[in-house]
């Protein structure tokens, strides 16, 4: 999608020779539009932990990519040490998202074992590209798909269609496109009058600051909010459909996504207004059914929630909001259980927030768990 | 309460000849601790608008003063003038919070038609007086009452009470001990342990600023979270109760309070937390039966929404938190609506949220709408 005016990707490899990938820097967006190269492990753990990159999908090809770059230069005898190790430690920069697992696993799948070291770092690299070719594809059928359910509002009201999201989840939280906010562009496309309201998504913000700024730049018409301010909007009657994104669902469909989605779907259902995810099949955990009791949630620093980021006059940087001596505490998810969710959007249709719905989309997963390293 | 040790109410006349009155403004803190003199009608509804003072039963009490100084000195043949003029002006700072109104009301109820002029202008003081003491008297009972709520659960539990609150209804908020912060030192006073999560409050953050502040001042151990955090923390039961303030009450218990709130009510019916809501009779416009329909919510401008007050180094001010070029919406309250809410706790007693309920504590209001003036 465009900033500027042009065209960007979250994440390219920087030259033909692959000497290091590049990414936009989103802690600075929307003050700043700053590109980033990443080359070595370190720079990949900094810039998942940091949140230099975010968003489920983006984090699985960034992934892909520190695995390469972590191994593509170590020695044939190092090569599983340095595997082994560099997967821990990715592992360890973001719990929630399962993307980040597959994305190791699905590098780990690919890998011969009778092969030769660079064979094997081949293979890495082709999985990326293939993760991150194919999540353009998957973040664009979403959006075909979604679309029509954008369409059904607007034949049915014949007026501008009030879209509620949480957080960030358009191209800036995949390669291009978004899961949440693809539907969307499609039907900007389609000529279907369209307004966004923005949740600022404490503590981070990747609403007001993302969300709103991927918006601006593809000029369609949004109004930010703050987190408390939906149920409102809800009770008025001025939304008519929420869509966000998710970091791990599992098979019988509970989602997890940034907290305070949670909220939200409370009050979609108390307002009868549809409440709609949209999901690669990538981030459904298959292996699990209880969302609350087994899925961990990250907590981050509580600085983060103390602190916030702004720019004043033409500085960038962080502000104390409250007193220096109060605690604070960071959860970064919540799980949104599936009885309070309409439906998913997935890269194969629609269906029902359940385990029947998901797998009448996937019935390759109808024996029981996942073993194939998704 | 205190603040540095030192006991303080939030208004006080300054001196013997009530010169002016003293607030501590509130826009400032937790950063900056200043005491402000209002004796123009001018500062007072600055002060109101701006919310150097803010909380229903506190804006009651400033407005009051603000009829006083706004009558004292103009001469007899243009003190109805005056009167009016002024009440209108003030009804205008703030649509939502009903006290303000009731202040007004309350004042003209006491002047006498007959009466001159000066003894019109000491009846107003007269009148502020007594809702100044009567405020105090009245935090008091919801403190004492409310305490046993708290008391239950310790007895239940025999560990920490976690209770989360919404906003500011501490003694910030009214002349000294709080609505719903006022079982809290109660109970703290009675030897409960206790923790209080403290939602930050966007886009003002009058919890992270406010309510952290004189908890810290006054020791309670808190923590401050983003108001997306609190349905997780319900989910993971690590919630108990949930008390927060209101600024009008219908008769049949619909709640007008800071936006957001209803989100909290949601969460805490969905995982059975109790949901108190705390308030001074002052607070319930007996006129009135449906909270979304009858009750304006004051929309307040973008820019609080947009720009967000915070101390970087040693210096206090506003830093831009989203693209320049986004608009944003800045509605000031939502409407919990009574089928949510466990209990009213009123300086009478507690009582379920309904008109019934709340007829069984005030009887003399069962003859239909208030013609009282209250």
């Amino acid at each position: 999608m465009k900033i500027y005016g042009k065209h960007y990707q979250t994440i390219w490899e920087t030259d033909e020779r692959v000497s290091s990938v590049s990414i936009i820097d989103q802690r600075l967006l929307p003050f700043e539009f700053k590109i980033v190269q990443l080359s070595k492990l370190e720079d990949f753990l900094f810039a998942i932990k940091e949140m230099q990159v975010r968003g489920a999908p983006l984090i699985g090809v960034t992934t892909a990519y520190a695995l390469y770059f972590a191994v593509r230069d170590v020695s044939s005898s190092k090569f599983e040490d340095a595997l082994e190790s560099s997967s821990e430690k990715l592992l360890s920069t973001r719990p929630t998202a399962v993307n980040l697992r597959n994305a190791i696993q699905g590098c780990l799948s690919k890998i011969s074992k009778e092969a030769d070291k660079e064979a094997k770092v081949n293979a890495i690299l082709s999985y990326a590209r293939n993760l991150w070719s194919s999540d353009i594809e998957i973040c664009k059928k979403i959006g075909f798909l979604g679309m029509e359910l954008l369409k059904d509002i607007y034949n049915r009201k014949r007026d501008t269609v009030n879209i509620l999201t949480h957080c960030n989840a358009g191209w800036l939280a995949t390669i291009d496109y978004g899961t949440a906010l693809s539907p969307v562009y499609f039907a900007r496309d389609a000529g279907i009058p369209l307004h966004i309201w923005v949740d600022e998504t404490r503590p981070l913000n990747q609403g007001a600051r993302l969300t709103a700024f991927e918006l601006l730049h593809e000029g369609i018409p949004h109004t930010i909010i703050a987190d408390n301010t939906g149920g409102y909007l809800m009770q008025k009657g001025m939304v008519d459909i929420v869509i966000v994104g998710t970091d791990r669902t599992t098979r019988t469909g509970d989602v997890a996504n940034k907290i305070g989605t949670y909220l939200k779907a409370l009050a979609a259902k108390d307002n009868g207004v549809p409440f709609y995810v949209a999901l690669p099949s990538s981030s459904i955990d298959w292996n699990i059914t209880d969302g609350l009791k087994e899925i961990p949630i990250e907590e981050r620093d509580a600085s983060e929630v103390k602190y916030l980021m702004g720019k004043h006059k033409d500085s960038i940087g962080n502000v104390l909001i409250c007193p220096e001596e109060s605690p604070a505490l960071n959860y970064a998810f919540d799980i949104t259980p599936a009885r309070l969710v309409t439906g998913f959007i997935t890269e194969r249709g629609i269906c029902p927030a359940s385990e029947e719905g998901l797998l009448s989309l996937f019935p390759e997963m109808k024996g029981g768990k996942d073993e194939s390293g998704r």
